[in-house]
């Protein structure tokens, strides 16, 4: 069982993951992965991963068997286990509590594709109802507090396995960074009588920072952005939970996210990037002050010690250039550019 | 002159390099540096960085010639300007200023060396010498709000030249990740009356996370170290601010940042790292609540979308097996191991 301690200073939680422990000598930097010649999540090897939780698959098939569009397994590493009670204790000034929660993983595809952005704007609404799905039935477990929805594309982004898949991570308590950014927003909102972000929408709507603009959502790369080419995608309509998503939206969501995703590739080359969906808390109901909306951050630039030390970011792009150079990509394949729409 | 913009739901505020800035098309991934045939921080090269702020020196040697153990000059491509006001402003619902501030490059040794750990004492105390001058000396611009003193060794730890060398990076705002530290001690402080790092040092040192036990000097890995090899240095007495080290504690203190470091070398292969000196404001007097320290992070795992999405970390490597693995290295030199002390 994974232990979960608290940082004492900054409330922060860590993951100590005992069962995964390498040895501390086994930590030589950067070992070489020898390239994998099996992998699976592919079409075929469905006996590989552990029985999966949830598909999207052709009447009639069964289970873990071939037939499946998109499929979500329990990560065979988990880095929180399901089984067990949380067993918060002290030891001293520290805080600490059995590391209890989910780990899953959505295969987005049976194709060994290393991205979902060449898949249809079907396919990739049912990735998206995929997470839908699992959020709502996670819920339903009241130990559960809160559903981390993540993507890492290549390896210097944290990915491991090739095949495009996204993973949800589930705690038992509210992390750190969300817990800073719906207080920032209730502030906002006590002071304003405004949500935030509907603010921010409203804003960038008339900014040059604009990459889409189409039905339901905005793209857009943000003011204060940290990395170059960062993009967040926001929805017009307020809403806190992203699992509260209309069946509509769905639809609209899945092509801003594929067609911004790919925008974002392809101006970096299909360079490393993270995008995680921010979410509100799965144990509270309707909040006025939060909005979800999806984070993407390319990984171009190196984070060294100021950054770890400060949480102040240098960022060599001005997001007005970076949205206009992902504007103007020329895309295959016909996608209507933002400028055309005018 | 860069701009300052603070992110309104955080508070984090973003340098935006503009004068730095590369068109967002040279922002394909990972460019190979080529090898660099010159270095401008060895010796007899002084002419290539700008004029000193400040040098240990041989006697009757000149500003900007060969003579010196220990050199800081202003960084050739500095994040922040020194010149001009800070010029605060709002733009809708966003915040701005200036990037005015400073950032100084410590020369730490005339010679090509990869790191300060292979120096003698003396010397890596005249380099903790140059940050105490600086610090005293920047204080007085009263612009000037904190001062962090970093390393990066490492490209993956975001060095971008070979040859040892810390920077300074003063800024015109009280960075968030310091803020927080601040007030979580400061929580602590007020409910309990005591400082809170005084507490865990002597937790610390009655626990199985002690790396090195010394005058006036603890290092051990944290109770909930986000890291493998995650190391903080702490003084036992208790100081807010890093620049009112006394003398006697400035040759404790190379010593034991030397040792540590070294320790992390061997355990890591020369992996690459950060560390952090992590202090009081530069416009505050004493803080009763706060205690620097400083912060050591080997970047041997990589930080994923979940990392960044929540800021919870995981971390492979119990920090008790940590330190003992660090404690165990065979140093060669003769270098005293911790536990030979008792």
């Amino acid at each position: 069982m994974p232990e979960l301690r608290r940082d004492p200073v900054l409330g922060r939680w860590v993951i100590i993951a005992i069962e995964r422990a390498r040895r501390p000598s086994d930590f030589k930097p950067e070992p070489p992965a020898p390239p994998p010649d099996f992998c699976p999540f592919c079409e075929g090897n469905e006996s590989k991963t552990p029985p999966e939780t949830f598909a999207f698959r052709e009447a009639g098939t069964a289970p873990d068997t071939p037939g499946w569009r998109v499929r979500v397994v329990p990560n065979k590493f988990p880095v929180l286990g399901i089984e067990g009670d949380l067993g918060k204790k002290g030891h001293g000034i520290y805080d600490m509590m059995n590391g209890i929660g989910a780990h899953e993983v959505v295969i987005e595809t049976p194709e060994h594709e290393t991205s979902f952005t060449p898949l249809p704007d079907d396919h990739v609404a049912d990735i998206v109802r995929a997470y839908q799905a699992r959020l709502l039935d996670l819920q339903r477990d009241r130990r559960m507090v809160y559903a981390m929805v993540f993507k890492n594309v290549g390896k210097a982004a944290g990915a491991s396995l090739e095949h495009t898949h996204s993973q949800i991570i589930v705690t038992p308590v509210l992390p750190r960074t969300v817990m800073q950014e719906m207080s920032g927003c209730e502030r906002f909102y006590d002071y304003r009588g405004r949500c935030l972000f509907c603010d921010i929408v409203e804003q960038e709507l008339s900014e040059s920072r604009v990459v889409l603009d189409r039905d339901d959502f905005v793209a857009f790369c943000p003011y204060a952005s940290r990395f170059p080419f960062e993009t967040w995608i926001v929805p017009k309509r307020h809403e806190s939970h992203f699992e509260k998503i209309t069946p509509d939206e769905v639809g609209h969501f899945a092509g801003v996210l594929k067609e911004t995703l790919l925008r974002i590739e392809t101006a970096i080359a299909g360079g490393p990037y993270n995008f995680i969906v921010h979410t509100s808390p799965l144990d509270k109901g309707d909040i006025e002050h939060y909005h979800w909306h999806v984070e993407i951050i390319p990984r171009l630039t190196k984070v060294a010690g100021f950054e770890w030390g400060t949480g102040f970011y240098i960022n060599p792009v001005p997001p007005e250039n970076a949205a206009e150079f992902l504007r103007d990509q020329e895309l295959d394949g016909g996608v209507k550019l933002h400028g055309e729409e005018k």
